[in-house]
């Protein structure tokens, strides 16, 4: 190890030199967004960086990249940011002029809505128990039961959340307490007292470019908050098709797409607790959509088969995750669950569409048209509905 | 920070001294196993330790060390750790005595074994699909579920870790694979080719005084290795009673003693893969039992309502969880169990105890006493059983 760095300038960001790296790797290593569209191949020409000083300690210029800048250009000192790679440890001063790099967008995340009438997964219920004596040395969890079960629920179960709370819950409540249900059959917490008049969810749209969060009250079904973010994937490849390939040529490619998109998730759900004043301990539940790429990403689902024929998605059915298990910043026996997919390249964002649009129980043939960095279209009415999509952005 | 240090002799550990905090505290931090029974009441004289320099850094001689200890003690600078708290920064030199040491016990932890017919919650099942193709796009999950539904397995479902391994199995194994089911109906993994040959699990029983792990080959039910450890939980008290105690005095008590049992179970799962040969990763479940307290602290749940009356447990039934949601190093996404506990202080090592004697179903009245710290005895036969435990160790 020297003292040696990369400095990418105007943004002053700075990084060790590390041997075989990109100096497009070593920019998102460090949090510089540079451009990319085709997967690091030295195609697109869309990462074109200026290099100030330090040119030696990089390889030489390569045929990609003597095609695609030409020969003023590279007389400047331009390389493409996919192709130069670090030979030797010294310092390296970058430019990255404007047009290299990745910007914020301007993008629709609100509009008009309907009256919807909702049905959410989680529900409450309150619950008043015989308290344990002497004469009646019942574990906590059968006394629990008995009563739920009594109540119709014959088949519910407890999740561990619910074993960690339901002692506490119920000496702290008096022997009155509320169980949050899952689908109303997986007890997944027990609170003291009645705690029913809060029920609050996530509903979260992973766009190819914008990623938005909305707080719901999941008892009147109002919207609390709204916070949005451009996709914090964005520097590993600009569309769907180069993140994919940033999946399959970097080892632990899908790992890191999986991780930044949780970490900015995260980042949003933690301004929609602060902005509402709900503590991030009580969302109960978040519903993720987005296309069959950030779909499986977000998930851990390897996304490379996506990419060939016949262009498979590894999951079409709905997923129901832990949150902790997730790593999603909400209460930890909660659920993280998406809508299910339709096929390789239409998602569960596109079934959000529909079920939102409605288009689906319409007797009059009508047309959906997502318009983004990829585009989905449906048509049809109640009887049946054909769909495709297309990289658009 | 000063540079200043507080000495175990003759162990050779040493911590920073934090003001407030108490000799057997400190200790406890760094690792140093002194005896306490009374849990830091200053009550049962086990944690004396002699102060051999820095004594003017330590709160006054208190009167509950004054009663125990006597003059002759105190004259020689005989203080209780669990009574002597830091006062100011300073170096600190403290000897432990041998008779305030917890040492290594020697306990049985084999024995004569009978013949027993495993039925492993985790079995695997070889399946064979028609490749996708342009003809036919399904899903993976779709195309995979719809042969193992086929066979029998109606109301399979799939988890985490069936999502993540399916695609990459699927093409890797050229379209046969193998998976894992739990308990015949929940697909816990995916893996390309037939891997029936492979089925390991491990059974814990956490003792008060000492753990004990065994890997098992789930197909034969051979023990593929053992390996056993005094629990890490002695220095926090050396029986059940003040270790619940030290749950209720200490905030965060009950998870500190949950992180120490499972990084203790965890450094022997590492031994018993080092020693077979069987990766963690091919572990697919955890049995573990315990008495109550055991049972509660590691699982996570409130230990301190077993300690008052009624002693009714939080938790009767059997529990499942997730291995990577409760930190034990196998497969993530395999399963760690529990046997049902029986009442307050009678835990599922008894439940453990009567499955592998036998006695539940025996015609003649017979007892089965299982001797430990805390002692549990089961009289009667398949009709009736009677069950009582007791502090003995």
């Amino acid at each position: 190890m020297t003292d040696a760095n990369v400095h990418f300038q105007p943004l002053g960001r700075k990084t060790s030199p590390e041997q075989g790296k990109t100096l497009l790797e070593l920019a998102r290593d460090s949090g510089v967004a540079i451009e990319s569209i085709c997967g690091s191949a030295g195609k697109c020409g869309k990462c074109k960086v200026v290099i100030r000083s330090g040119a030696a300690n990089l390889t030489p210029l390569n045929r990609s990249e003597v095609e695609i800048l030409g020969d003023k250009s590279v007389h400047a000192g331009t390389r493409l940011a996919c192709q130069a790679k670090i030979v030797s440890e010294g310092d390296v001063v970058v430019e990255v002029p404007e047009e290299s790099r990745r910007g914020h967008h301007r993008l629709l995340a609100a509009g008009e809505e309907r009256a919807t009438k909702l049905r959410p997964a989680m529900t409450k219920a309150v619950i008043e128990l015989p308290p344990a004596t002497l004469a009646d040395v019942r574990a906590d969890d059968d006394r629990f039961l008995d009563v739920l079960r009594k109540g119709a629920r014959a088949s519910s179960m407890m999740s561990p959340g619910a074993h960690r709370t339901l002692p506490g819950a119920l000496r702290d409540g008096s022997w009155l307490v509320t169980a949050t249900l899952f689908r109303g059959k997986e007890v997944v917490r027990v609170d003291p007292g009645d705690t029913t008049g809060e029920l609050y969810g996530v509903a979260v749209d992973i766009g190819t470019t914008q990623v938005v969060a909305y707080l719901i009250d999941l008892a009147s079904g109002d919207v609390l908050a709204t916070e949005s973010m451009p996709n914090p994937q964005i520097p590993f490849g600009e569309d769907v098709m180069s993140r994919i390939t940033f999946t399959t040529k970097t080892p632990d490619g899908n790992e890191r797409l999986q991780k930044v998109i949780l970490d900015g998730l995260n980042s949003l759900i933690s301004k929609l607790s602060s902005s509402s004043g709900v503590p991030q301990e009580n969302i109960l539940e978040a519903m993720v959509v987005g296309n069959t790429a950030m779909h499986h990403i977000f998930f851990g689902i390897p996304a490379k088969h996506l990419a060939s024929a016949p262009y498979a998605p590894a999951v079409r059915t709905s997923l129901v995750y832990d949150a902790g298990q997730m790593g999603v910043d909400i209460y930890p026996f909660g659920k993280v669950s998406s809508l299910p997919n339709v096929a390789g390249f239409v998602g569960a964002d596109a079934i959000a569409d529909l079920v939102s649009s409605g288009l689906y129980r319409d007797r009059q043939i009508g047309m959906m048209i997502d318009i983004g960095t990829n585009t989905e279209i449906i048509a049809g009415n109640k009887d049946r509905l054909v769909s495709c999509s297309c990289a658009s952005g």
